[in-house]
C-alpha cells in the first residue's frame, strides 16, 4: 500500500512524494485523510527551516491538525469501525514521566507530536492520503453534517480552549467578563469564539488587517479594531488603570503585549498564546497594576472537548477555512496561507 | 403623595396598605414600579413568620426583585432622567466595614437590604406603586424590547450569576464543563440560564416536579430527571466516584444535596446555593472524593452584570415569569408562588 | 525465610502469627521494619470489624505508618542498598486510570492501599518484622539522629501536608493565617505543627481532653481550649460573622464541625479532615457565610515531602509519639490507642 | 514647633531644613520620629530627580519606611496613648474608588503615599522629626525590646508578604515548596525571611556580590549563589524544564528574569517584585512552560501583619539594618544606601 506524502526536505523544499504504508498494528488504525490544517508552525518550518532553536534537521511529513475516515482496524482495538470519521489528535505523550504523572501531559518530558522537529529523530506529521495512528488519538464524530474539514480544526481549537482554562485559573469563569483578543489570525478567531462560547460579555479584537477582523466578528467579536487605521481606539480603555478582566495575547509582538497590558486593569489576567523568543515588556505596569502574565502551551482533555464542541456546532468554525487544496499543490496552499489579507486557516485535503 | 404597599403584620396576614411617599432626596430618585417578583424568602415571611433565627417583629413592606420608571429626581443626580427604566439593586451596603473595605460587600456587617427581617427595625421593602431609592441603587434599562417583568429577574439572576463565579473560584472558566443543578426552582431555572450562556457542555437538572423541569429545558438543561418517577437515572451518574465537575444544590434537600455529592467527581465542586437550617451531608464522601463544598450568598457586581444580560437577552428569562397579579391581589399571587406544579415566579405589577 | 505478622481475623480478634516471606523480586526490596504507627482506622477494623460500608471480609494484617531498614534488593533495584533505613509509602497506585492521569493518584480507582480492607481481596499491611515493598515506595532517610519510629509518622503527617496544600487551593499561602484546629489526636496535632512549619500566626485547637491539648501546645499551637471545661471560649471566636481564615476540622463530630463553620470568618476556609458518615452541618452558616468546605484524602507527593521533614527536623514529630510496644504485645498497644487522656499516637517495635 | 525635614528640592539636592508643625487634628496624632529607611525609590529620586514617567517636580520630604513615638493626640483619637511606639502605614487610600470598593486599595486611583512624586501635589514623607499622621495609619508595638529600627521595615516586608500572598493565588500554599530568590538586596532579604517563616523548603538565591548573599544566608537562604563568580550554577536548575515550584524576581535585571524562567518548572510561578520600564523576557519559555508571571505591588492587609510578625520576631529583620545615620548626615547615609557591597538597609534616626 502506498501514500502520497507532504514531505519538507530543507528551507522552502516541500516535495510531494510516495511511500509505502504499513499495516495497522494492534491498538492501531488505518486512516485515510480527509483534512489537514496548515499551522503557523507549519509555515515557519517551510520558510524558515525552523523557529527559535527548533531546527528541520531531516525530512519531515507537516501538518499536526488532521482528521480522516477510519479505513483498517488493528487487532485489540474497541469503540471504533471501518467507515467512521475522526479527529485525530497529534500528542502522544509518554504517560509515565514526572509531568505526566502530575496530569501535565503537555509537559511530557519525551512528548512526541505529529510534525514537531522538537525531538530528534522528528516525529512525522499527517499531511499524507494514509496514515496508521493509535486509536487512542482517534476522536469520532457522531453528527454526519459536520466535515472532516472542521473536524481538523479541533487542534487549534483545543489549544484554545486550553488557552481559556489557563485564563480561568487566575480570572475564575470567563462568562461575564471583559476580555481583549490581540491578533486575529487563526488561534485569535477560535479564541474568540470560545470566548463568546463562554459568554464574554465584551469581546474586542484587534489586529493590523482588515480582513482578519471581518473574520473575528463573524466569529462572535463584539468590536474589532484594526491598529493601523484606528491607531487611537484601544489606548481609550487604557484611562483609569485598564479596562478589560483577561486579555488574550495571540499576535507574540511586542506593541500588542504592551497595549494588552496597558488595557488589561488591576489584578487582571494576561494570557500569552503566540510565541516568540525574546521580547520586550513593560514590567513597570505588570508590576504596578499586578499583572498575571500567564503562558498557555498546548491541551491535554481539552482535545476531545474542542471535537465534541465542533461536533455539535456549539462553536461553528467554518468561517476560518479560507481555502482548501489537494496535497497535490500543497506549495500554493502554503503559499496563501501567509497571506493576512485573504487567508485566517488554509487546509489541504487528500485523495480518498 | 401617596402610595399602596403590600405590608406583612405577622404570619400570614398580608395587607395592602396606603402609605404617604416623601419627595426624592439629594442622591435620590422616585420610582413608579413597574414589577416585582416573589422570591422564596418572601413566601417564609407569609408562611411562616420567618426562617430560622430571622423573625417578623413588626410590619414589613416586603419584595427585593423590583424595577420600575423614575418619576423624580431629587438633587445632584447625575446619569439618570426621568422616564428611563431602571431594576433596582436591593442592596445597600455600608462600604465602611471590614468586610466592605475586602470587597465583600454582600457580608457587610450593617448591611440594609430590601424587606429583609434580618435587622430591627427591618428594612422596608419595594412591593409598592411608588417608592424613593438612591439613584446608586438604579441600574438603566436600554432595550425598549425588554420589559420591566424580566428586569425584575436581575435580582435572582445576580445570586445565580455570583454563585458561578463562587464555582469558578475552584472549578476555574466553566465552559465545557458537566454540569448538575439539583432543584428546578426560581434560582435552579436561572442557574441553568446562566450556565448555558457560560458555555457549559452538560446541564442536567434534577427536581420532583415535571413542571419546573419542562422549564428548565427551556432555560437550556441537556437533561432532566424527576427524581421521584425516574429514581435511577441520578444513580448512574455517581459510578466510578463520580461525573459532574461542578453540582449546584438549590435545593437545600438533604437527599438532593447526597445525590449531588455522589455525582460529583473527586476533587470536583458542589457551590450550595440553597438554603436551609442543620441538614446532614455525607461528610465521607466529602472528605473521601476532596469535594470542594462552597456556599454562595447574594451578589456585588454581578447585579449589574445581570441587568445587562438582560437587557441584551444575553439570557432570556421570560420563561420563568409564570404568572403577574397586581398587588392588589397580592395573596392571589402568594399563594400561586407557593405551586410549584404551576409557578417558578409569580410577579406583582403596580399602577403607573 | 519466616516472619510474624499483626493479623486480624475478626472484630477484636488480632493474632500474631508466622508466615513465610519470600525473596523480593525484580523492582523490590526486603524490609526489616522498624517502626508502624497504629491509625484510626486500623482501631475501627479491631473494634468494630471496620468503618460504614468498609467491613474486614477476611484476615488482613494490619498497619500502614512504618519504616524499616532494608535488608535485601531485587534484581534492578538502583538508588537504594542494604542496611539503609526508608519510610515506607504505603499507597500503590495503578498509574493508569482516569484520575491517576490526571495527577490524582489518591483517587486511583484500583488503589493498593496497605492494611485496608476497601477492596477484596484486601491490601495486605506492614505490621511484620520483615516484608517485600516496592523500591518505589522507599524514601530513604538521611540523618542518622531520626529514628524509624520519627519516619514511620511520615503517612499521618503526610495527610496533614496535603490537608494544608488542599487549604491552598482556597486560602493561598497559610503563612500569617490566623487558623483553628479542631481535635486534637494525632492528625490534629500533626496538623498543628505542619501549620507552625507554614508560619500560621494564631493556631487555636480545641479537644475535649486536657492531655491531646497539651500535645498540641508543644506541637506550636498559640492556644489550646477544652470544649468541655470552657464551652464558651470558642464562641468569643464567632462574633461579628467569624475570626479564623482557615479550619482544619479533624473531629468529624457534628458540634466541632457546626463550631468551626461558626468562627470561620465569610469566605473563609474549613478542611474536612476528619471522617464519619452521616453529619449534620450548618447549611445556613455555610451558605450566609460563603464558606468553602473542604474535602482531604490522604496524599499523593506529600509523602516525600513529609519524610524530608522529618528527617531535616523541620517538623519534630517526636511530642505525639506515646508509647511504643512489640508486636508481641500489639493488644496492649491496641488497648491504650484508644485512650485519648493518656496517647495521641501508639506505635509497635519489631524484630531486627 | 519646627521639625528638621529631609527634602528633595531636585537631582542630587537634599537638603535638611526646618518647618512648622501643626497641632494634630481630629483623628491625628504627632509623632516623634524613630527611624526611616531609605528605600529605592528615594535613592531613584535623589540620584535620577525620578523614576521612568514619575518626575520630581517640586520639593519633597522623602521616606516612607517609618516609625515612631506617639507625643500628641487630636480628638477623637481612640485606642492610642502618648508614649505607645508605632509603625506608620505610609498608605491612605481613598476607600471610595472603584479598586478600594473591591479591596485592591493598592490600587486606589487617587492613593496618597507617603514621599510619592507619583501625584502633583506630591506626596511629603516622613523623614523628619516630628509628623502629624492619621491614627489609622499606626500599629502598635506591644514588645518593648523591639526597636523602632525594626517597627521601620515592617514596610519592605509588608511588600513581601503581598508577594507571597500573590504567589499564593497561583501556587497556594508555600510550605514545603522550592523557592528561587534573584536579588538579594533588602526586598530580596525579606522574601528570604518571609519564605522561611511560611516554611519553603529549599531558598536559593542570587546576586551578583558576596555582601547581600551572606545577609541572605543570614535571613534564611538555604544555598546562595553568586552569579558572578559561580555562573554556571543556577543552569542546573534548569535542566530537564525546570526545578522551582516558585520564583521571586527581586532584581528587574533582565538576565535574572531569563535565569528564574528558565530554572522555574513548567506551570510554576514567577512573582515579578522588582521594578524597571521596558524588560526583554524570553517569551518562549513563558508560553512552552506554561508559566505565572505575577505582578506584584505594595501592600494591604500585610502592613499590620508585618508589624505583627517583626513585633513577635517571628521574622527578626535586624540583620538588614546595615547602618544608621541621624537625618543630619541624611547624604553619608544615602551616599553608603547606594553601596550593595556594604549595605542592604540604611537608615536614619531622628532627634527624639
Amino acid at each position: 500500500m502506498k501514500t502520497r506524502v507532504c514531505r519538507l526536505h530543507g528551507q522552502g523544499d516541500i516535495r510531494i512524494e510516495e511511500i509505502d504504508v504499513a499495516a495497522p498494528g494492534p491498538g492501531q488504525v488505518l486512516i485515510a485523510m480527509g483534512a489537514g490544517g496548515i499551522c503557523g508552525s507549519d509555515l515557519h518550518y517551510f520558510k524558515d527551516g525552523g523557529f527559535g532553536p527548533i531546527r528541520v534537521q531531516e525530512p519531515i511529513i507537516l501538518g499536526h491538525e488532521v482528521a480522516g475516515t477510519i479505513r483498517g482496524l488493528g487487532s485489540g482495538v474497541e469503540g471504533l469501525a471501518e467507515g467512521e470519521r475522526v479527529a485525530i489528535n497529534p500528542s502522544r505523550p509518554c504517560n509515565a514521566c514526572t509531568y505526566c504523572r502530575q496530569g501535565l501531559q503537555q509537559h511530557c518530558l519525551t512528548m512526541r507530536f505529529f510534525g514537531s522537529a522538537l525531538r530528534f529523530p522528528h516525529e512525522q506529521g499527517g499531511f499524507r492520503d494514509l496514515m496508521v495512528v493509535d486509536a487512542a488519538q482517534c476522536v469520532r464524530l457522531e453528527n454526519p453534517e459536520v466535515s472532516l474539514a472542521e473536524a481538523a480544526c479541533a487542534e487549534p481549537l483545543a489549544v484554545c480552549l486550553h488557552a481559556l482554562e489557563r485564563a480561568g485559573t487566575s480570572a475564575g469563569n470567563l462568562a461575564g467578563k471583559r476580555v481583549l483578543v490581540t491578533g486575529a489570525g487563526p488561534i485569535g478567531a477560535l479564541t474568540v469564539a470560545a470566548l463568546r462560547h463562554a459568554g464574554a460579555e465584551q469581546i474586542v479584537v484587534t489586529d493590523l488587517e482588515d480582513y482578519p477582523l471581518d473574520i473575528a466578528r463573524r466569529m462572535g467579536a463584539t468590536e474589532t479594531i484594526n491598529i493601523r487605521t484606528q491607531p487611537d481606539l484601544l489606548a481609550g480603555y487604557a484611562t483609569g488603570k485598564g479596562h478589560f478582566d483577561v486579555a488574550f495575547e495571540c499576535s507574540a509582538a511586542a506593541p500588542a503585549i504592551r497595549a494588552a497590558i496597558q488595557a488589561t486593569r488591576p489584578q487582571g489576567t494576561v494570557v500569552a498564546v503566540g510565541v516568540a523568543g525574546e521580547v520586550a515588556v513593560p514590567l513597570n505596569l505588570i508590576v504596578g497594576k499586578e499583572i498575571a502574565f500567564i503562558g498557555t502551551h498546548r491541551f491535554t482533555a481539552e482535545y476531545a472537548a474542542a471535537v465534541r464542541m465542533i461536533d455539535r456546532r456549539a462553536i461553528d468554525v467554518r468561517a476560518i477555512i479560507s481555502a482548501t487544496h489537494d496535497i497535490g499543490s500543497a506549495l500554493v496552499a502554503f503559499d496563501m496561507a501567509q497571506d493576512r489579507c485573504r487567508a485566517i486557516k488554509v487546509q489541504l485535503s487528500f485523495a480518498s
